[in-house]
């Protein structure tokens, strides 16, 4: 089947996808590009496969589609021209990890996918906290170099969450209170929390009395960049075996 | 004095600097926003300060132009509207610390400011090869956070520093060749290569048969974004005093 119009209703439906209101309505998102796709076919995610019309469906996908390039370029929401688009289903996670890492409002979609990815590497589980930016914003997905298939998240409240799960200890992340992350040791369930690109930690979380964790660092430096010091904590804090 | 026209000679010839050829030629670039012209009034660096007709000139520096939103913009490469563009002399440095990071052929404007942000953090000179992106566009600029000013850095053929610079121990940072970084231990001077984006470090570099560290990571993870990888090794290999 090929659509050669970008008026086309199940385009113009995809194409509001764009929307966080709609993909939680539809609970579907897009994804672009090879690697992607075939991450989501590999975690089984992908729901229907939309290809520029003369390209080879290398993935044997059964729901294929044909587009013209005009229908590709209304679908895509990055600069360059795609030459393959993906609808998935939004991913439902337990989690299960004894390292986990929480997002406490963290609004750059480049440093929430560098943290998934990361996390990926050194096997943490992610809570995205209700003011922290969507997960399947285009520009987050495409940071997590296709690692969203591979993580656990949830979004929730993160006070809640911490009220309701006591098995973790938890961490705040911090400029320089707290233990040196370089000297610290702990075992058992672990828990980092890392603040706003801006603000920090919400007051709310910080009302919680919790323990902090800090990342040595000269003075003339005034902050490392978030994804940066997520990924460091929980390089130190996990436990991969080699 | 007040710049109302984009066609006076001084704006046309300050807009040619958002191209390397230009700045290279002028040993000059811009920078925008208080937090950056900050940072380069108090390193010496700042030559020139454009700013907004009506705003206040709250760094009360001498060579200060006031000029119009459309000339404004005309100078700046970012999306949003900026009420200060400043103009920068070239920055000089000598490479003096213990610990340095070698940057091989890095394409990607915010990696590379990462990265320069992260050495400051660590107390890391920094060695852009030259097929690694320019320190001067403006996208790692913006990505250093200010921290351009505090670095020390060079540009140069690494191939000669590595040859000409023996008093270092050499490291290449690989997906799983070499010891794990978090059980290596050493003192003296060490240097760390950092490879491209998506094909690594490059042939004529491992031809020079040097040694390898890696970053223990889960097997599901293919790789980590680079800077987050370089800012890892910098943690583990820095020392800072707290």
């Amino acid at each position: 089947m090929l659509i050669t119009s970008i008026n086309n209703e199940r385009i113009k439906n995809l194409t509001k996808l764009h929307l966080k209101k709609y993909r939680d309505e539809e609970q579907k998102f897009l994804i672009e590009g090879d690697h992607l796709i075939s991450e989501a076919i590999k975690h089984n995610a992908l729901l229907e496969l939309y290809l520029l019309d003369g390209e080879t469906n290398i993935f044997n996908f059964d729901n294929t589609t044909f587009v013209t390039k005009e229908v590709l370029d209304k679908l895509s929401e990055q600069d360059s021209s795609t030459k393959m688009i993906g609808v998935c289903k939004y991913l439902d996670n337990e989690i299960t990890s004894n390292r986990i890492i929480l997002l406490d409002s963290l609004q750059d979609p480049g440093n929430v996918g560098t943290i998934i990815r990361s996390a990926a590497a050194f096997g943490f589980d992610v809570i995205l906290g209700d003011n922290t930016v969507d997960i399947y914003n285009s520009k987050t997905i495409r940071s997590t170099e296709g690692m969203i298939f591979s993580v656990k998240f949830n979004k929730t409240n993160l006070i809640s969450f911490i009220n309701n799960h006591n098995e973790y200890a938890y961490f705040i992340s911090d400029m320089n209170k707290g233990e040196n992350i370089k000297n610290f040791n702990i075992t058992g369930k672990v828990a980092i929390i890392m603040g706003n690109e801006g603000n920090g930690i919400s007051e709310e979380i910080k009302s919680l009395d919790l323990n902090y964790l800090h990342i040595a660092q000269n003075s003339v430096c005034e902050s490392l960049n978030v994804g940066v010091a997520a990924s460091i904590m929980m390089h130190e804090l996990g436990d991969i075996n080699e």
